[in-house]
């Protein structure tokens, strides 16, 4: 895309009333625009930047045979009622709405009761389950503050993915599936090596530990404890010495860190699927509990993860597999410096090349500066001087170290 | 896919509580569950159209420059009541709801207000228009009835465009472009014969003319009058000898039809953009209005149109641009069968061709049952006596007519 074309552009100014450094980042660089506390809109920078994040999530989900589905945000008091969680002093961060007829309506803060009911128009018999099934939908949450950025939304995408299976057995081997897809997307996201599966309280309707995808961060809301060796930890919540013997931990290898909560995965039970009253009937007829797992990535979430940890004091630094683009062409000069970079701009496109070709009448420092804000993995400039040359320079925004390379080289690198 | 594990089911029962065909089919058919009335929720295969329709409205927009992002559910009460459209007097179908300190907040229902607000970090300058953005979201309307299924929703999937222009003229040619993207967009879906650009009320705002898209149709709500040599048609609503002149129409050419409004474009003039204050300075410094104009595809409804138009007594019949897969395979019979099918999906799938595999251990006629319900445009059988035959049998859902074909042939009619 031609950023003389793109509406948004980059400010020089810190907004005065955002503390969290991801915020400030993805203001100033223009991917997201603030529309109130803990609520944020995605200027097309920033909507491909989620949808690169949604298609690692995506693919992870169906590569364990997710079936993606669509929820809805207005939900119905009913089922909400048969789980206890409608009451707003049962669940503190429920929106409310109303219909036109005075009926209260939930906003959808979370989908398992109406996964639940909608499952039991199709689960009868043992042939019907185990399944996966997934969505990839904006949850919305009451919550009191929020000033952390895109890492605690009022308003914010989820991947939330559920499993139903027959026996606990059978869920044992679904969540551990689920746990290795989550593995697969924070190492594609290049999280991997500072995200650790993290023992946690498991929620009010099971006895059992969830876990949390912790990724390490100053920044981060949770304290835990990370056994390096093990490469899990434990969540400072549930640390007791009853519960590190159970873990099979010991406190002397534990070190002290802060985290963001990048992902979870719960044990259900059967408490959500015996409420709504979806069981099966097995081979002889009689029925059964399904037993419930559920796993949520919070995608928005990660993105402000991202441009938090992967930034330095000239703006972000995208790693390659979410980056909005791969390429920033600058283009420096006269005629003959825009017919070359019009010319590798199209050439880089057709080899299904994301450029972000910064075609402005803007002075070179202006463009660099913009390149370095926005955080393009790497940055290719034209100029008359370098097309005489037959040259170009190349500079990864991670490094900053500018080389010259010839056409073949350049390619060589993109490639 | 195989059918053996997607976890929805077709049913034999017609939904006692719906009146709408495309509800009663996609609901019989598996495609979408209903939340409350006006509210579904997308199973795995209505997902799945969903995705191909905004493929089809997302590279038609991107086409003319569209750039994707996407605006927030949750509203600030602020910007609406610039331009008066936050009292309930005034928009009458607004769902709002509350922050935990008391703030009245809205439920997106339209977002014109936001683009222009957001659009206002970035438009200083004639350097910074026009351009077009879009987003594909949720809209949500606090409707009194919703009795027809997909065709009216109280939450509903909706692409909106806006367009951003210097001048009457720029903006003039700007809203033609969208209208021709439009056109592309319905003759993608198999819609473009039945669906007529149709005048219509402008709105609160302007004085001159929308455009509506109406899909000929028995369970419109619109009665609409259609020049068929003219390939155009007038909204009764503004059907008077004045309006009649001025647009060059003859009441004799006219023939009156029911409509669905599959989509609408709008003259907004710069009501939106001076009532948030967003304005740009031209060469000369002096400040001038922006010339916004807004476009809407109903990207669900016109999952209904489609389930609604193109059905028959028998289910479903989808046309390919949009169907959940190209093809409907069967198998019957014994090992070979087996075999032969199980190669055959391996090889469709690794061509790139969607499949359903029906592998269930069901009746030939609850197979055959089924793919007509689905409406998956080419079944294909794989049986025994037709495995020793090297033979398959070929049916398009649309004819229902049954030929048996060789392997070659079979792969020339679906590649």
């Amino acid at each position: 895309m031609r950023l003389s074309q793109l509406f948004t552009k980059t400010s020089k100014n810190v907004p005065a009333d955002e503390t969290a450094k991801n915020a400030q980042l993805l203001i100033q660089a223009g991917f997201i625009h603030k529309e109130m506390a803990g609520v944020y809109a995605y200027m097309p920078l920033g909507f491909r930047v989620l949808e690169n994040i949604k298609k690692i999530v995506r693919e992870e989900m169906n590569a364990v045979g997710g079936q993606e589905v669509m929820m809805t945000t207005l939900q119905p008091r009913d089922i909400w009622e048969k789980t206890d969680r409608w009451d707003d002093k049962k669940v503190d961060n429920w929106f409310k709405t109303k219909l036109a007829n005075g009926t209260e309506l939930g906003v959808g803060l979370t989908h398992e009761e109406p996964i639940v009911d909608a499952s039991g128009n199709y689960v009868h018999s043992y042939k019907d389950l185990p399944f996966y099934t997934y969505q990839i939908a904006n949850k919305f949450r009451n919550e009191l503050r929020a000033k952390s950025g895109l890492l605690r939304g009022r308003e914010f995408l989820m991947k939330d993915m559920y499993s139903l299976a027959r026996s606990q057995e059978e869920h044992e081997q679904m969540y551990e599936r689920a746990v290795e897809a989550y593995y697969k997307v924070y190492d594609r996201l290049g999280l991997g090596e500072i995200t650790y599966r993290t023992y946690a309280e498991g929620g009010i309707f099971t006895s059992r530990f969830s876990d949390e995808f912790q990724t390490l961060s100053d920044v981060g809301e949770d304290t835990i404890f990370v056994d390096e060796a093990k490469k899990v930890a434990i969540n400072e919540e549930i640390m007791t010495d009853e519960n590190l013997q159970k873990l099979g931990l010991n406190r002397s290898d534990l070190v002290q860190k802060r985290g963001v909560e990048v992902g979870n995965t719960f044990h259900l039970e059967s408490k959500y699927t015996d409420a709504l009253d979806v069981y099966y009937a097995d081979e002889q007829g009689e029925q059964q509990s399904i037993v419930m797992g559920c796993y949520g990535i919070g995608v928005s979430r990660l993105m402000g993860v991202v441009a938090e940890l992967f930034s330095d004091d000239k703006g972000l630094v995208w790693p390659e597999a979410v980056a909005p683009a791969k390429v920033y062409l600058v283009r420096i000069g006269g005629d003959d410096a825009v017919k070359h970079a019009d010319e590798l701009y199209k050439e880089l496109k057709g080899n299904g090349i994301e450029v972000l070709y910064d075609d402005r009448d803007e002075r070179p420092g202006v463009k660099f500066a913009d390149s370095e804000l926005i955080g393009i993995p790497f940055r290719v400039t034209v100029s008359d001087r370098l097309v005489e040359a037959e040259k170009y320079e190349f500079t990864p925004r991670k490094s900053g170290e500018t080389v010259e390379l010839t056409r073949s080289e350049l390619f060589a690198k993109l490639n």
